[in-house]
């Protein structure tokens, strides 16, 4: 991992939103999953539990309909258990990972003898699901466990589940030949993001890839970053929303770095509204063909518009308020497009807002003009199929349920420009 | 409908928890669901919103499977629009939903005379479903609608959506030979009652009936009664649950006229922690067979149990502190079981929260030993199946996001006793 | 007590919100408040505990201020004990209070037989403070009363207390020359106006009074009306708020009430936010002079105003949409003013939400241009006296912790028309 | 400031709970407060908003009854303008506070030249109080301010209000000869303890003192730490709540610091329930006099308590589980006392819960048997004097709005030791 741009791999890269997309992050749901509880649900991000064993099918069901399309599609579980396999990288994560401050004094070294037990595999699963302290097998339970009181409740985890790896897109964000390691709002996914560094800095795939911004080991106070909210969309521009998770402190470092790494040349800002309904930019705005947005204007029609551009002054960018142009206007004549063909959520006042709450504007394209959505918002799904869009169904009765959708649940890693 | 026992119609009445079912009630999915929205869930007592044509299909399949093990399944919106049929049912019941404390003076007359235009199976819909003050056709829209302002807000409706008539266990109870027109709690549940009067005093298949307490056009105050606290188990013996929903001014008045007329000779009250994952006893306690009873430990252990018995002394009853019994003892002695097995909710601590969250434990029978219960509780099913138990599942992706199982969707009408 | 406006006693009667105040209702903190805690203090409507003996001595200053200006000071507590002191009232109120939906079967004798060994004076306290189940002496406490769990929560009282009608403005309002009897929103407050009729329709000082509209011992549904809402300004005219308090249901029935009676010819209704910060108009809105105001703009900028007029033909009122024009000029027009002084809260945007939330613009008026407010809304005091109102202080640190103000601790008896 | 504790100043230095208090450590109530709203406050963990210029007055009587017992009161404001004054520290806390990750890129500069044009005193203010984007005067507001929306929010913050400074117990522990850094649990209080390290790096009355442990520069993840549950009692014994708010984490990293210096022989943990009532340990228990605590039974009944002593094998400690003994009980052993007096809460179930709401149990001695606390509590008051205890009482009803009494508001500097 380095900051040298001439060190880039040629192939990893995302260079639109709706190109033929070639390489995908995605994570399988699994441990971390049947951890969430009634209980500890809100403090893990979710609305609700879901049912394991139905949600992996339908991932699975997902990443085979990806693959079907020529996507190569990587796991999160397989990519870290390759990871943990090299000896270096295992010891770098562990020694970041089972500390005095994580685990307690006294029971450092009996997690880390259990840990080295495990196969790359199964340690890659307690990287993910968490390890609460009720797992560590009774040879390896020393006295110093009495204190950590044993119940459901998060804070007797040894490492942390991180069950919003599910949502790959907002951990990392490739935007055009380079990377964020993004440090994410809410402290129970910080982890997330140290994981991804063992795999940049570790695994053979990733190694060398340039980083833009972002380092897991650094605090970066008000700079919280998520990739939900971001999106390069060609033509040297990248949108991010300014929401409840993405802060101006971290939108105008990224944008600065970009500017200065000459990988973009305006970033379109999309002030938002700080609701838990419209928590990414991606929830309420997607691309689904080159000229073809779906959106939620109930949130959209809101939002405020700034845009970033390179400056040769410090700090390297300056910033003009759109003032009453609409979001769409200014994103349309930044791609150089005659127009915008814009499908709203569809259905009345009930049935919009259901289906926006169920991710009925969060596609996923994998070539222009054919996008992943949740089958359940049939209405904006036909929609989409009115205006031309191939629409290819995920089943959302259980993955829908920590509010996330298509979009939402890849990390693009090679995705091909598109002519404007 | 009269309250003279004698009056009773020979066919209706639940003499069990787990006798051969005869004939119940049950009501599909509709229109009141697709009002759901993440705004005004809450108020409608649902967790989420539902994908409603899923659900729709997922209760066909259960009313199916129902009516495969030779249950009579009577649907409410099928009844209540045979109901509506009857020119004097349909005058009694708009004339106390349509005044001007529920719709607001200047909107009865045109409202009313809307509805009138109705087909019964239509006025069901949304006698059920609500009148939203935009389904008025525009010649039905005087200037009064102006103060309505119109959203998807709980308050703009004409008369309210009634969702939670999805489980009619709650809204009347048949305890062996009679009925009771329930108070529920929660004010948005009131109407439900209003609508089974109307069916209990005009619909021929009801006429007749003893209705043991309860009438939705009085005033309850502190007494509410819901159908999922209360289990008419055999030999004279009636579970309840005292719970945030049925109250011990609910449980006396009803202990009281049972035992007035012969029809119980024993009430055993679980004294229950007040708790949204255990609303009512049988999100926590139900029957299986015989002498199987599935429940949630955490919860039934912290059960206090109290015995009502009748006494020639006003107010009829009298009361026993059971102390340290457990209640699954009390109700084995009271049945004159040599034992009962139990069978707790399956899997580790977070996998047994999870399924009592959803509805592990709900379960309803057909005949002894034969249960419906949701498919998502993969590990609860397992152990009931290993204790010899027939169990049939219904998906529960979407019915079970209102946190009711097969127990709460059934309000059984004619069940035969079984022998202890 | 009768609807026959030829009967009204000649005195009692409000003709203005800022002329000469006569007489007034107040009720003192008292054993209600002491019933508060931390885990009912939601449940009873109120923010915080308080102390309550300071709360009272707060109170006896503001009341000893009222009486130096010459106001006719009546007490809710004297009020009540003076009914009770009428065996006729005690047997009405106690039928209705000591029921077998609130005390529960087997509690009703023992509860009523204790309360018949009170005094008056020790009888309304209970009846405002509410009773404990623990408050039974020994001799008092059958073996019904283990039901009835013994603990700080509400459910357990065998009559609830009643903190709220420290705001006496809520619970009846004088329009002229009637009385409203209203049904308050919240099921916590409806046994206020139980209290109030008993106080109507056997004190003697109250009985012959002219009833506009409302009777506790009816269930009015969706039409919930609170005082705080409602603003008699003179010249023929109510200012009503339509909050989550106050609903067209109810303000329609009402207008049409005082249209019928011919004690109004205009009625102004605001449409507010459905706020808790703004619950009621008064809350964020009240007259300091015959031409002065003061009010929050953040909340009042967004106000919807309609006007109620009389109509001949069914239901007796006609609506129309003020449109753009802003409630102040709809009043002032209505007011036949050339202008109208608005006061805003002062201080800048961190004070002037402080001060709205601790009632600033809460204030009432004794005569035109003296008011009393809380002491800790200096800025918004300032700018009152600077306008050349006379502003007296009351102590705000305990009796502001319910969230009302002057205003809403007064309902006004008698008060004098105003010329405009 | 160094970890060798021969540097440790002869003067600093906690050696009881009720020992003479010869110099403590206070904040007064400021701009940080006139800051809170009813919408952030929550945000800045107050439940209410107070009346700033009463707070200020209260807080100066208690000051100045402090001084009249004997005590150097220091005041932060005025501790941090003595260090502000210093070039190197105001270099050194800038550096750290106007960041790209905390003001946002393109207002650093600007916002580090307006404070640049402050006095110390003036600076000591915005560090405290918050500088919110609206206070820069126009010459500093650059274009980039755009991004910055500027409302009450709490992210429009340049540097955050630090409303929870008026509990300097939680920031900073002294324990015997040493004092701790305390990473606090909350985000929103992080930056007080950076405050604390500026002054104890740099100001000529803190340089030199030994650091246990605690550095606000580093990350503690897991690891919170806070002053409201840690009291040096005397003995070699240091009491320790595990609360919410101060993790096993920090409790066994902190012991391990306190033996390997010989500061310490044992660490009694109370394992607390995890309330927002009972945040701190010292909101349920506190030393009124050698052998008198105060505490609120109802959760002190629940602590589990666990012993820590030193080891001589890594890492450096040895945990025993107490079983059912009691808190007070193994605590009054590891003082070598022959018994413990102790004052629950005064009052019925109502009172005792109000009181331990507002601080009842939160008592500070100056020396033995003297002790303040807040007025309103006045039973448990009562109680404390009864027992011999001289009580001196604080004005609660600003105050006491965040949640914290005299206990809260203090942070000892040097107290003596007892004997026992």
């Amino acid at each position: 991992m380095t900051n040298d741009t001439t060190a880039a791999p040629p192939v990893l890269g995302v260079h639109s939103e709706v190109g033929k997309l070639r390489k995908v992050l995605v994570c399988a749901p699994g441990l971390a999953h049947r951890r969430l509880t009634p209980t500890n649900a809100d403090d893990l991000l979710f609305d609700d539990v879901m049912w394991v064993e139905n949600a992996q099918r339908d991932h699975a069901d997902f990443v085979n309909k990806l693959r079907g399309r020529g996507v190569d599609v990587v796991e999160l579980h397989d990519l870290l258990a390759g990871t943990m396999a090299i000896p270096d990288a295992r010891e770098w994560l562990l020694d970041r990972k089972i500390t005095a401050n994580e685990v307690g004094l006294g029971l450092i070294d009996s997690t880390r003898a259990f840990l080295e037990t495990l196969d790359p595999r199964g340690l890659a699963e307690y990287l993910i699901g968490g390890l609460a302290a009720a797992d560590l097998p009774d040879e390896f339970r020393p006295d110093y466990l009495g204190l950590a009181r044993e119940s459901t409740g998060v804070q007797e985890y040894l490492m942390p589940p991180l069950p919003n790896t599910l949502y790959t897109r907002d951990t990392t964000c490739w935007l055009y030949g380079g990377v964020t390691l993004n440090p994410l709002y809410w402290p129970a996914r910080h982890d997330e993001t140290l994981l991804m560094k063992a795999v940049y800095r570790f695994h053979p795939d990733f190694t060398g890839s340039t980083v833009w911004w972002g380092d897991p080991e650094r605090e970066w106070g008000q700079a919280s970053f998520e990739g939900g909210d971001i999106m390069p969309v060609g033509n040297g521009v990248v949108l991010m929303g300014m929401s409840e998770r993405t802060s101006r402190q971290a939108i105008t470092q990224v944008a600065a770095a970009l500017f200065a790494n000459g990988a973009a040349e305006h970033v379109i800002v999309a002030g938002m509204p700080k609701l838990r309904s419209a928590m990414h930019l991606d929830t309420v705005f997607t691309f689904a063909d080159r000229d073809v947005v779906t959106l939620y204007p109930k949130i959209m029609d809101s939002v405020h518009t700034f845009s970033l551009r390179p400056s040769d002054k410090a700090p390297g960018l300056t910033i003009s308020d759109e003032g009453s142009r609409t979001f769409v206007e200014v994103v349309t004549r930044a791609l150089g497009l005659p127009g915008m063909r814009v499908i709203e959520t569809g259905g009345d006042v009930y049935a919009s807002e259901r289906q926006q709450w169920d991710s009925g504007n969060n596609a996923v394209a994998v070539e222009p003009g054919v996008v992943f959505t949740y089958d359940r918002n049939t209405q904006t799904n036909t929609l989409l199929r009115k205006a031309g869009v191939e629409v290819i169904t995920i089943v959302g009765a259980e993955l829908g349920r920590g509010r996330g959708g298509g979009h939402c649940m890849t990390c693009p890693l090679i995705r091909e420009p598109v002519d404007f």
